[in-house]
């Protein structure tokens, strides 16, 4: 589903290496301890084909590399209305299914349901899709790795039925 | 829809301006690297007028800018059941009229749907249409602005029927 | 509703002990300042009894006290995508059966409503209740406690038949 994405450089990465101390050793010696406190925040586009959900978490994760974190948290937000984030099952395709096919039951696109249709019949309907899912989702960071399980992933869902070009702002901060 | 808005004093503000080293400089120079990681948390107070959707984006902005905090992510929590977040569109007033028509569709207030009515018949959707919605929002900072996309607002959705104050935490935290 | 909890050792205790300068005092003396950054992350596993709403505030409360950090954020992250997490009314039992009853209405087990059965007519609605509520929450720390308001509990949501050993991350980030 995911046709091009382009990843912009890396907006903000800031470091501090932080001398914490001297730790005591067995014998009476000590040396330095330093951490580290670090940053990183790069911008993403995701190009969607439509209506459909888009696994973006290898992108995320790519970003988690990159910002050298090994314990932290990682958001990943999106900064649109009639798309959204959702982590859910990664593995068979008819969870995908059946949650497109559900969700067009709850919030279902409808000419006569809503007031505001002047971007077309498929805005509302995405506006409510998108406000009982996730503008933002926040995973920890485990060992440079996004703490997901095993059977998650970050999915960005496209609620309109053309394709669109949608931004991600991912924020890890972290030792 | 925001009647009165009281801010607290800052609760709390901590800065760690940390000396990192030095940075080579082309010639030989060098000078001191200094970055400063900040935690500033405030809470504020929304009073509401019953139900509908107050937009407190420029009382979280305000709170950010006053963080002094360049890069990092801003956490916005209610702290109530009956009363929620959500990030949606701030253009169309139509979108938020038919926001408020669909969940009295999916979590109607009916005398006869719930058991639990001892707060009166508007409480408990409130909760229902709370559990579908959010009590928090992470929104990335970024050159010390809400990374809010163009058509993106906060809002506070209140659920009650009667005004109501509402106690939101807002957190900002990065360099 | 917790049968047992077994709390893993902290995977992660990071501090920084920074000292940031000095500060001038009244009458020209001056006395350092140090503010310590920390990261703390732990795992833990949560024995459910199948579905129903299990309050896990208490065990992520100990989670931030271990931590020390008093001004912060908690995020709370569940590794799965059949069951859920939601804040929600502590008090009234009701409110919890409610949730339930109007969940079930909402995203209903049934066998003929979904093509994903080949885990069992409960596992599809799981997912689909998993999607409106949330995988993850934040909430702030203040004074060292989560800043939770008067009526809210952090609520691990079930969404399977039967009991199933549920593992969340806990990450606590501040000073």
């Amino acid at each position: 589903m995911v046709h091009k994405c382009r990843q912009e450089p890396s907006l903000v990465d800031h470091e501090m290496s932080v001398l914490t101390g001297s730790e005591p050793r067995r014998g009476g010696a000590s040396f330095p301890r330093v951490s580290t406190f670090k940053v990183h925040q790069e911008r993403i586009e995701i190009a969607t084909r439509g209506r459909g959900l888009t696994d973006v978490s290898r992108k995320v994760q790519e970003i988690v590399e990159a910002s050298g974190i090994a314990t932290g948290v990682c958001t990943v937000f999106i900064q649109h209305t009639s798309a959204s984030l959702v982590i859910q099952e990664n593995a068979a395709p008819s969870v995908r299914r059946d949650m497109e096919t559900w969700i067009e039951r709850i919030a279902p696109e409808d000419p006569n349901a809503y007031e505001h249709d002047d971007e077309g019949p498929d805005d509302m309907p995405g506006h409510l899709r998108a406000t009982i899912t996730k503008t933002s989702e926040v995973v920890p960071v485990t060992k440079g790795r996004l703490a997901l399980g095993t059977w998650q992933a970050i999915y960005l869902w496209e609620h309109r039925r053309t394709p669109h070009t949608r931004t991600l702002i991912v924020h890890v901060q972290g030792v």
